[in-house]
């Protein structure tokens, strides 16, 4: 297969920062869509591959699935986008199209196993693929979606990942006017899900362990703040909350906010992969039908139609512009919840 | 408020067996209905109160709250039923009335606390409500459930708790034609859970720990039965099942159940109190965007509903008819599931 070669940036191993180098991208097919990187938003996911954290990591890595940028060449079968149009590619590049699931729209959950963006197994050049710290990427049309025109390009890119991620628990879970949405953790997922479950028309609180973020949350949009540590704060939201987000990506005990739950809630873990310690109580949850879910990014037609409510409503992610010399320290910021509230890459610092 | 004694079965304290005592029975209000008690099944809920297992006991115990009889008086203002008509009283023998789950029919989730059928606060005469293991009881009209005139009366009994119970989830996770439908454990409400969802229309599958429970499970409707001790049998129906109505009344891993969920598949626990050990594990959850749920019993409108789907589809309980007098021999044979599927006294037995 033909490709191009494209300057990236990623990392031979787990210890090493990452740098400069090549990669190849295949010639569009006549389902492809050749994109020009303008924007990749920086997920923890970026990091915790880079670093082997999840230990699956296949070397050398480039991260990155929250892209956008400007298509420069399309297949001959391609119809959803043409030269010039503004492309978005988030964290499915690929998936068998025929289980049940991807013909639900559910790509995320393929039977067969999706293709993530990056270091997932390449089925056109072999290896592993390489995300959106790069100049270009080549794409199946369907993994592709369309920019709304009004948003701004940089601070939409978020949206791929850190947006998705919430939109899709608050849509499964009918959130909507009427609706009580607590959201957990204020990160680049927190803060997409108070802007996104605010922008669906419910009361929006934040849980948070400080009294800090409390304007922020406010300024994002959120109609209230509850410090999880105050026990008479947490006990003033009793049964209150139809669903809750949880964007915590580390251990922690859920059984304070089960209690916050209204009759029937959900809790929805978005960002934690582990056991649940300390265990989970049952009896609060029968006493009052509750559940306790999980949600994984979402669906190529959700995901659209999230960037068209975005568009419509006029929602993005706040943003930090960085250069891509940069990511090592912005990996370290991350790391220390430094960021309001996404980084964001200028790929033109690649040229 | 002038009163009726009445003979019951109860125990004076944790350690003493149930024996024949008095008990008072309010007047009928001109919104009560008196009936008089043919038949109660044996619930296990009934054995852990009058043992004080789960500490809240006030003693002298009276259990029992699957209770079918005969009216034989009803206050002036009564529509609901006559003197002389077949009634029916769960779980639940009283509620607020005008909470918000109140007014939504889901008297099980009163937001200021439910009036239990015994052990619970008696409003009218003090001291604690007593259970069905008496000669008559006398209970709020809206409490109160029609017989459907076909069912076997003695093994309409269980349907009060153990039916419910199982009904309750089974709707409220909307199973019907074309769900799968998984049932762990055999014992009162696994029996009924395999019986109505299968009333439903659902595919229904057993967990079992043991191959010799699988004649029984096909018997009472299962279309198969997979032991869960077997990793082959266990592999085969990963991804599987829409819900699983999960009757285990003791701490067990729920793991394994979880990777036989489908896609946005939901595990409920009915019968376990406490605990989620070993500790639940989020990442086959959020794979597959799968909840784990908790329920308990029902409302008096959904167990009418119940109760008229068993009439209609000729569903009862298997049960095994005792005098009053073997109960504490009952209790025994029940801690060692030595009853196919459930007790049920014929209270004629107390005159
Ligand atoms: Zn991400
Ligand atoms: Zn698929
Ligand atoms: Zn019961
Ligand atoms: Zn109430």
């Amino acid at each position: 297969m033909n490709t191009t070669t494209v300057k990236a940036y990623g990392t031979p191993s787990a210890d090493q920062d990452l740098n400069q180098m090549n990669i190849e991208r295949r010639e569009p097919t006549t389902k492809d869509i050749e994109i020009e990187i303008m924007y990749c938003g920086v997920c923890h996911s970026d990091l915790h591959t880079a670093r082997n954290d999840w230990g699956f990591t296949t070397y050398p890595a480039v991260p990155g699935h929250e892209i956008v940028g400007k298509v420069t060449r399309v297949g001959s079968e391609v119809t959803k986008l043409k030269v010039g149009d503004y492309a978005a590619v988030g964290c499915l590049v690929g998936s068998c199209g025929t289980c049940s699931n991807c013909q639900k729209d559910l790509e995320q959950y393929c039977q067969n196993g999706w293709v993530g963006t990056y270091n997932s197994e390449d089925k056109y050049l072999g290896g592993m693929t390489y995300g959106g710290y790069s100049q270009k990427v080549v794409v199946e049309e369907h993994f592709v979606l369309k920019v709304p025109a009004n948003l701004d390009l940089a601070a939409t890119a978020p949206l791929l990942c850190a947006g998705i991620t919430t939109w899709s628990p608050l849509r499964h879970w009918n959130v909507g006017k009427g609706t009580k949405v607590a959201v957990v953790g204020l990160g680049g997922l927190g803060h997409m899900a108070i802007k996104l479950a605010k922008g669906l028309g419910a009361e929006v609180t934040l849980f948070s362990r400080t009294p800090n973020k409390t304007q922020d949350a406010k300024d994002l949009g959120a109609d209230s703040v509850i410090i999880s540590t105050d026990e008479d704060q947490m006990n003033s939201v009793a049964g209150k909350f139809d669903v809750i987000i949880d964007t915590v990506p580390y251990v922690h005990d859920v059984n304070p906010y089960i209690a916050t739950l209204s009759t029937s809630g959900t809790l929805v873990l978005v960002g934690y992969l582990g056991g649940l310690e300390p265990v989970l109580n049952t009896v609060p949850m029968i006493m009052g039908r509750k559940s306790v879910a999980a949600s994984l990014i979402g669906g190529i037609a959700e995901t659209q139609e999230m960037l068209d409510f975005c568009g419509k409503h006029n929602i993005v992610s706040d943003i930090e512009i960085i250069k891509m010399q940069d990511i090592n320290n912005a990996y370290e910021r991350m790391l220390k919840s430094d960021v309001k509230y996404r980084f964001v890459i200028d790929m033109s610092s690649l040229q």
